[in-house]
């Protein structure tokens, strides 16, 4: 879904090396006419888009097999920006080599410990080498600089694509339910529509009562709960950070008249932001 | 906490190369005094213990930063396996070199991208070379058998101690926050104390009303909760799961009415397991 007031080509900083998956889902969000911008840690992809750097940054925010990514919410939570919509992206590993190279010359497969695993049952069958990488690009893009001809690289589609290398086999992964969810970044939210989401933390103490009562007010007003998640606060061991995720749109009246009665039962709320579903 | 039943070496197994953390916390539960088994996926801790191979296994089952390891519920839904204990590690990273080595003459530092981006205050001080790696005590590994003397690596002292290298500095990580929490599977739950939890996971359709149902039994009993998440299941869109921990023991009067109460108003409910809390 490309923004329609940006004339020129829009900027978005992600997390990782060319290649990766966030950079997949950058593209599937806004197109391929971008300028992505790979950033070290996701702290960085943060920081770029509020120094205006970026126009938008992409991050992950739970994967179907891995789970939530708990560090993202503490940065939404610590930061002013919004979030602009989201991506869910199928996460589909290929079996990457340099040009020319043919299945039966593969020796060795290179590639993120996660990716290796999630391909494991193909690895089996092949019986190849097996040898873990910091990254699953990264690994296209080792492989292709050293001129490899006796090793391969599981990355994404897109990973071929920007090094140029060959695609042996699609699709290799033995679960094919694995999905991930990406928060689009921007400083302003988009306009609000019939199909919204809306994503809040906030804080209770002494658990038992409290979650209850937090929920009561979305429940009496029927209001669709997308996602809840508990986050023990190390070191303040009766204190919990909760996500809460809901359909609708914080300026929608139903919600508002539920965010002020929640905003009684909280030691901290911040709602994030309101955003168009996937 | 060593169970005293064992009078011979108890095997445990965890996933990762030797001296990772997940090592470490199986030395802080047992003691050092046993027998460790590294195997490559978490899916194999669950088998060894299963088929005998090993007494114990320990996995990781969420980080303050990073959040819950999705995939390890996923395996606890599906196994037999019960859960012995859990133990609370708090992650301290060291920068390790070979023997002899000093601090200036290290010009590189080697390591899981996530061990580098938590010590990134540290390293930009240093101003050494960052270079990522698969794994934490995987690295550490690397540079002894290559015996580099301009590198170092991050990982846990107990990767220093197991490859007989010299620690250079403690605790570089920049926020001291950081704690895994770690599961002990075995085949049979340890005796109850007065210390428990319990923890369960259960399916419910159409989330709003039915949450807060499910909820209601633990309200009206007082029964503190400790954790909970939902976990969508992609692909069946109006179906969630549900991981909730809460204190007490399965066998407790008060417990056992409360499940009884849930099991009426969930589409699937498995009581993983009661263990004594850390």
């Amino acid at each position: 879904m490309m923004p329609k007031e940006f004339k020129e080509k829009i900027k978005v900083a992600f997390q990782g090396e060319r290649g990766d998956y966030s950079q997949e889902a950058a593209f599937e969000f806004f197109g391929e006419n971008i300028e992505t911008i790979p950033c070290q840690a996701f702290k960085n992809v943060f920081e770029l888009v509020e120094r205006g750097k970026a126009n938008f940054g992409i991050i992950p925010i739970e994967n179907s097999l891995e789970g939530t990514i708990g560090q993202n919410y503490d940065l939404l939570k610590k930061s002013k920006l919004k979030i602009f919509g989201e991506q869910i992206l199928k996460i589909r590993h290929c079996l990457i080599a340099n040009q020319g190279v043919k299945m039966e010359e593969i020796k060795r497969v290179y590639s993120h410990p996660q990716a290796l695993g999630q391909c494991r049952k193909f690895l089996e069958k092949k019986g190849s080498e097996v040898i873990p990488f910091y990254d699953t690009a990264g690994s296209v893009k080792m492989i292709k600089e050293k001129k490899l001809r006796d090793s391969a690289a599981i990355a994404s589609e897109i990973a071929a694509k920007i090094y140029e290398m060959e695609i042996l086999k699609k699709n290799i992964q033995t679960n094919h339910l694995n999905f991930t969810r990406f928060f689009i970044l921007s400083k302003k939210e988009a306009p609000a529509t019939k199909n919204d989401k809306t994503v809040l933390i906030f804080s209770i103490r002494h658990l038992p009562g409290a979650l209850f009562k937090a929920l009561r007010p979305f429940d009496i007003r029927e209001i669709n709960l997308t996602k809840i998640e508990s986050r023990p606060i190390i070191g303040r061991p009766w204190e919990y950070d909760f996500i809460l995720e809901f359909e609708g749109n914080r300026k929608d009246k139903k919600i508002k008249r539920a965010l002020k009665d929640l905003k009684k039962v909280t030691t901290f709320l911040k709602i994030i932001s309101s955003y168009s579903r996937n």
